[in-house]
């Protein structure tokens, strides 16, 4: 399942076999076991600093006693010193590690078995974080505030904050845990992947400069801890791994998926885009590295749109409207009776209306309408609505829907999305030019995320929102933060990769770049103000559309 | 006052000028610290790993960041790694650091200047432990049980012990800060030398194995922790180093006494002996260290000799008997009115006793005593006391005593001394015979603690407990536990000595040893079967005594 060299998880078992103690060979119960442990380490060639926190001590040489100083000594394989944290009469079965990608909204995480790699467990919640507020800036708002007071709930806005995601992320291990027929403290490693401020609310860190010019973390690559210090519900040994960030914009998230696609090892030059809140885009090779990220993504996440959501059950995800019968037809995730659009539905729709001549070319409902047809005339009586709200357009009629409402597109968010659409192609096109590397020199496009998954790069190209290149060269690459939280839990390699990343990668700071804000009044237009960055376009626009099969 | 190389002290303060952060120089606030930190140690030629602790990095970044990115980092200078633990926009003037002597009756401590060396405060207690047990074993007993419910006290028998010398320890510092003008918390590193038996204890670790063949401590070298992992009142991030420990007989206490005497670095062989409840003698150079302990002691401790009590103001510590006027005199320590004797006063006495003929070679009291002059038999007469309690020797009268009753010697008193006598000589041949080493070969013999202190080598030697050598070869060290305990704090190298000496150092065990025994039978006389190895009691005895100036 997943790349690694070498079998070098997070967190090892080391059998050792030691001479039990007498009066000739004295040692102490935890000096013998280190050095049995650290005999077998070096004749690995590792030759890291062996210790032993003093918490573990007591219980750990009782166990190496008891076990007749024999056994399976655990420990956890840190950059700066290897640490013994368990012992075992007996190598376990399995070996039990939590990954997480830490999302604003999100929380989805795995259990691999840390010998194999095997998958135990899968699944996601919710952040709690969320009843203090839907993004970013408003958790850093709250947690420069006074707490709320509320029932066993007490402090800072911050340690609010950081008790809600701790209470979901040990939901989560407990859920995944009874999910892979284990005990919560039966996990050994735990490795965190989030955007910077998500980190600095887990780890309790201040996040009041992240927003605030020049954008400076309290801290981009903390050293690993172990899971009691974070308050974590696994093993109070296992070691947690977070994830470095570059900067306030660019967090481990993004590391992650530099990882999960090896951008950083890749011959040719390839892109990774992330599309949250936050567009994130890296490019590079393994000679080099740049990123940016910039607000791309609002109009794409639930919450903006009037009718947005997050891709999940329910969610309209593609749109196709048949230009010659005049019939529109819509696919919900899992098939569920629709109750909102996500984002790739809302790029599929906005891109139908387009080549559907409802939208002109600066993205605004066409209320005049020539050469219409009976069936068009009959499409647009039902489906756009025009009153003292304003315009807007109705993909699911009420009787239809989930809820018993209609499911509809707004003027107003037509001009998100458009914000959106030029946000995005003005990034790829700066930071492309920052290195003087053409689109059509890219080998590949990786989109991550549920954007990555469900979105359909014509329709996207249609829009002007990704450049005009062959299809194939989109791959989409999934939950790339999660994945390279598991990478790291496995790989020596890829931890290692992860710190170097940081040193390699080239930060672009787009809220103060000339060129980025002209590309922008560019981009803001269906393709573009110059279509010869879109031949494919006009071909589109000359299909009549279909419905969906 | 220290010997030490070169200025490395356990914590060290590393000024450091960063730039402020900028939107060209985004480096979060603690990875612009830790570069900054890490450049200065990299010139110094310091590669470890540099580490900030999770606990603190928030406090640490906030510092850094409110002194504008200047100022002076506090740096735990640790064998494995470093790690940054606080940060002062100005050096503070000076840097407290606290060395801890824990013995099993009394602890003693100082703070010392870890910039300068200087002392700062220095000061002792009880160990509470006390109320759990007089000696060891006794301590070794009750961590087995379940506790002594008591109002807020609960738990086991090592949770109690555990607590007791906690308490005692931070009462210890709370006493030296005040003394110092210092708050605890502004205390930045520990060091504790202890025997095993009180560093487990202090530390949590069940001693249960300590007395048990094969005498297998839990750990003999425990890796640093942090001041807040152990529970103790100074700096949360202060550093604790535990002086290592070779055996559940040998401590970390003697390693400082190693340290504190350079016998791991003289060109000569020498010895040390460290007499507490067991005698802990160390003979060696800088090639070659061999070490045992045994019983010699408890009859020098108080609460064995019935009126025995520790080296403290009212202990009788010295004794003469002037033989041509048989006239007693004493001296109490500090002068104050006697009210027991400690170890040296009783070394003294016997010595007296046996050279006015008053005990005989077994140590026994001669009860028939021959060419009595008038004098000698109203000396015997006020002095001597035979009744049905057995005899004894009424060293001050009550009517002189601070407690208005009799401080005497016992036949049952002189049996243990005599028993400690012989054990304390038959260590000494046992040990120098095992590497061939006479005891005229010795270049010096550094005599340790409260006993070295006020012990007159003369004495020692007319009873046969130390070999009769010229008295200029015997050297009181005074407490070289604490004296280890400050080197460490103060010098890197003799934090590697600490480490080098435990691998270096052969542990003779002598409760197994044949030869032990039999020298022990020969060396219950006074001064020895063999008189020739005591050629200078002869013209001791010739003397008639003196009472003292």
């Amino acid at each position: 399942m997943h790349k690694h060299e070498s079998r070098s998880p997070l967190v090892r078992c080391i059998t050792v076999v030691a001479s039990p103690p007498s009066l000739q060979d004295n040692r102490a119960d935890a000096d013998r076991l280190k050095q049995a442990v650290a005999n077998r380490l070096r004749a690995e060639g590792v030759d890291a600093p062996l210790l032993i926190p003093l918490a573990l001590l007591a219980s750990l040489a009782g166990k190496f006693r008891q076990a007749g100083f024999q056994g399976c000594a655990l420990v956890n394989m840190l950059p700066a010193f290897c640490e013994i944290v368990d012992f075992f009469s007996e190598e376990p079965g399995r070996l039990p590690g939590f990954a997480l990608d830490l999302g604003t909204t999100h929380l989805e995480g795995s259990l691999l078995d840390l010998r194999t790699g095997a998958p135990l467990a899968a699944g996601q919640c919710v952040n709690r974080q969320i009843g203090f507020g839907a993004d970013i800036l408003s958790r850093i708002h709250h947690a420069g505030q006074d707490g709320r007071l509320g029932p066993g709930r007490s402090g800072t806005g911050l340690a609010e904050l950081r008790a809600a995601v701790l209470d979901s992320v040990n939901d989560l291990v407990r859920m995944l845990a009874e999910r892979a027929g284990c005990a919560a403290e039966d996990i050994r490693a735990v490795s965190i992947s989030g955007n910077t401020t998500m980190v600095h609310l887990l780890l309790g860190l201040s996040p009041y400069h992240l927003c605030r010019e020049p954008y400076i973390p309290l801290v981009n690559a903390p050293d690993p801890c172990r899971a009691d210090e974070l308050g974590l519900a696994v093993f109070s040994g296992a070691p947690v791994w977070i994830m470095p960030s570059i900067g306030s914009y660019f967090g481990g998230d993004l590391i992650s998926g530099i990882l999960a696609t090896e951008l950083d090892r890749a011959e040719g030059i390839s892109m990774l885009i992330d599309v949250g809140t936050n567009a994130e885009v890296v490019l590079g090779n393994r000679e080099w590295l740049i990123a940016c990220a910039g607000a791309a993504g609002p109009a794409l996440e639930g919450g903006v749109a009037r009718m947005g959501m997050r891709a999940g059950p329910g969610a309209v995800e593609h749109v196709a409207i048949d230009r010659d019968r005049w019939r529109l037809s819509f696919v919900t995730i899992n098939g569920a009776p629709a109750e909102g659009i996500c984002g790739s539905g809302l790029i599929d729709l906005v891109a139908e209306l387009y080549l559907a001549r409802l939208i002109d070319f600066r993205g605004k409902f066409r209320t005049e309408q020539d050469d219409d047809s009976a069936a068009r005339r009959d499409f647009l009586r039902r489906r756009l609505v025009i009153d003292e709200q304003g315009t807007r357009f109705i993909v699911v009629p009420a009787a239809e829907s989930a809820h018993g409402r209609e499911v509809v597109l707004t003027q107003t968010d037509l001009d998100s999305l458009m914000r959106s659409k030029a946000a995005m192609y003005s990034i790829l096109t700066t930071l492309t030019a920052q290195v003087g590397v053409a689109f059509g020199d890219l080998a590949r496009i990786h989109v991550a995320g549920a954007f990555g998954r469900h979105i359909n790069p014509r329709q996207a190209i249609t829009l002007g929102m990704l450049p005009d290149l062959p299809l194939d060269v989109y791959q989409a690459v999934g939950n790339s933060s999660l994945r390279g939280a598991e990478q790291v839990l496995l790989s020596g390699d890829c931890r290692r990769r992860s710190l170097e990343i940081r040193g390699k990668i080239t930060y672009l700071e787009l809220n103060v770049n000339q060129e980025f804000m002209l590309r922008f009044t560019g981009a803001r237009f269906i393709p573009h103000t110059d279509p010869a960055l879109f031949p494919s376009v006009p071909h589109y626009r000359a299909d009549s559309g279909a419905e969906i099969a």
